[in-house]
């Protein structure tokens, strides 16, 4: 059995969402389950990395923003970025840890569900029942989840998931490791698809 | 008649490298010419962004290298970078910035020749008669171009196309420019060239 593609990620990053709309497909075609690893940009970014926040720094932070609507454009996905265009993903990502954890629930819709609630619909995701909220617009189980996101398990769940990330060496958003092999962006995905038909 | 499309790069970054094998192609399937404008990420990402060199950022440095070596991969690219991997690309840009300004040069040849030198060959393009000797290689009158490094006006174009980078809020290699709209990165050709045909 092959194994799975994981997927680290942060809500706070609109890359993640573009490649997160097309993992699924791409693992799908490969014969290949998603892994979906939250990560939090804070800590690999300023910790690990001992960067200023993106959107923070000079010329690179008003350049994103910028990129990441035409790439939007490019991949066909609406663009209704949050206002503000920062915010806590912490309960969210408690949601996907939690979701994952379940074993019997549908992560991809979860994650991509979130993220267009954010990006493409001008959503707030920054509140635990923000996020319930959300998820329960797409059919998962209100009070589960808000549950779910509060409990010790899951926030332990997170912090692994965020020191794994970091341990890795994965700083970024979106991270997508294939048989242990790291690709780092959206814009990597046709490297990731040669990779997978053709690793070294 | 079309604006030419403006092409930032330094000789020390790799997807410079990758992006200059391409724009050329790019820009005449459009009916444009290319303006080759080197910059020195030294300056952009030290002084205009207050961040460390790149390959010494923790995570990021180490990842980057992996990566150069699998785009290469991806593009066609033989890869045998140049030891040690970072040196001085000021007299390999004040080459192109003299090639430019004799305005009867094939400036592209001149880019694509240092950049193989550099990357596809593990040679040295890191001091004036290196460069010279480089350019000689491929064509180019060697005692005209190693006059023409030294010379003040070159240095002054040099200096004059790394500010108005700065200026211009362009801080990394390759940073592509279609009437006056910046893109940064090779991973960014495939919405230049929809850009071109379709620009908002």
């Amino acid at each position: 059995m092959n194994q799975p593609i994981e997927f680290f990620f942060d809500f706070v990053s609109p890359y993640g969402w573009f490649a997160a709309e097309r993992i699924g497909g791409i693992a799908r075609t490969h014969g290949r389950d998603v892994a979906w690893r939250p990560l939090l940009l804070g800590v690999t970014v300023k910790q690990a990395m001992g960067l200023p926040a993106l959107l923070q720094t000079p010329l690179k932070g008003p350049y994103l923003l910028h990129d990441a609507e035409r790439c939007a454009r490019f991949y066909g996905l609406p663009w209704r970025p949050p206002t503000p265009i920062t915010f806590s993903s912490v309960a969210a990502e408690r949601a996907v840890v939690w979701a994952v954890a379940r074993g019997d629930l549908d992560v991809e819709a979860l994650v991509l569900g979130l993220y267009r609630r954010a990006w493409a619909e001008a959503g707030d995701i920054s509140t635990p029942d923000a996020v319930a909220d959300a998820a329960a617009s797409i059919g998962f189980d209100r009070a589960a989840l808000r549950a779910g996101i509060e409990c010790q398990e899951t926030k332990a769940g997170l912090r692994s998931s965020v020191a794994d990330a970091v341990a890795r060496g994965f700083f970024g958003s979106p991270f997508i490791v294939v048989d242990g092999e790291p690709f780092w962006g959206t814009d990597r995905l046709p490297i990731v698809e040669q990779w997978l038909e053709s690793p070294w």
